[in-house]
């Protein structure tokens, strides 16, 4: 067992995965945010979307008033929705580029500038900041991610 | 060759890996089940969204009023949603949290946690169950990946 | 440091990983492609939903006129949305099934299968073709996650 338990840390050990384990649940913990906020703002706003989330409020139509979209609340929710479109491709390509043997130094450099942007973009979504804030910080997130691909493509020889 | 799946294998020889893939596979074909449900609520409500999805029903406006939404589709299109928000986390983080060395007793109980509870989330949602029902099912299953997360980055000694 | 290193790139060294890693990265660089495809379609149809995208325009009635949905953007949504409900089980399932070690011969033809039924799907919700053209699309690629399914569960012994 003690065998086994060694061989399934080697890659825990591995400073380059560290960072890719690091930077990949401060992201994933950033995005599942987003389903506190939104809650937040579903219960402040008073805007609802299942009857029976609603039924605390009364019968009928007292309750069925709040049974309604609103601006704030479907704010989070593209920017909750942006962030699976983003996030999944980092968590996907990323493993792969961190098993792909690439320098510590520039490993953590896409690492830490997609956090970085992300975290950006929450708060470009949020406050809301004027563009090109959000389209910006997105596109360094996306761009980090293609740059990712691009090594991960050339060690598997396929570019 | 044999070599090289030997290496390949050593991961799925762990206790905990296996677990890992176990429920892991597990919620993912629970998430891949919304589809079919959300096909079959949309066929048997005829409720469809694309114009070429109606086109068996005729031409003009009797195929065009099959263009809809239903609230059985929506109810189920919004689990699936939540499912990604949530079970993209736990694979993510679940993988981290497994190449981290935990104890099998302890990743199994992370494990099977999380796999009841998003089970329960869907039943929740679909039948729909009174709240707080479907919140409890979300905060439990939301509660172990942050567990997971937790020790992710304790191990990379970031906390 | 080298020690780390060397065992860092055993599974980008293996066959079937490197299959894995080459086609999770085209599905998901496609997938992210849809974010662009997305973009300029809301540029060119001038369908924005977020009121500091449209600030560019003007001010008051001039811009707020942009704030709308489109059909052709809403198409690409579904589009991308679909994706992230099939990609994320094959990412997902398919870095199980890499690691369950099965024959190359066999693992390259579900990761190809999937890649291309991906590939088919997209083109046919966006041109789009008429049924069951994206219908049959979508069900191969499911076929094939659940196919990889059935073999990690039956590694793991669960099957």
């Amino acid at each position: 067992r003690s065998g086994e338990m060694a061989k399934s840390t080697q890659l825990i050990d591995n400073e380059v995965f560290r960072a890719y384990a690091t930077y990949t649940a401060i992201v994933l913990l950033k995005m599942m945010l987003m389903s506190l906020v939104t809650a937040y703002y579903r219960v402040t706003r008073k805007a609802f979307v299942n009857p029976e989330d609603t039924a605390s409020f009364g019968k009928g139509d007292s309750a069925k008033k709040f049974l309604r979209t609103d601006p704030d609340v479907e704010r989070v929710r593209r920017g909750h929705l942006n962030d699976l479109e983003n996030i999944v491709p980092f968590v996907g390509i990323g493993l792969l580029y961190a098993l792909s043997g690439p320098e510590l130094s520039s490993a953590l450099l896409h690492f830490r500038i997609f956090a970085g942007a992300r975290i950006l973009h929450t708060f470009a979504y949020l406050i809301p900041l004027p563009q090109p804030g959000r389209g910006l910080s997105w596109a360094v997130g996306y761009a980090v991610t293609f740059s990712m691909a691009y090594k991960v493509l050339k060690t598997v020889s396929l570019l």
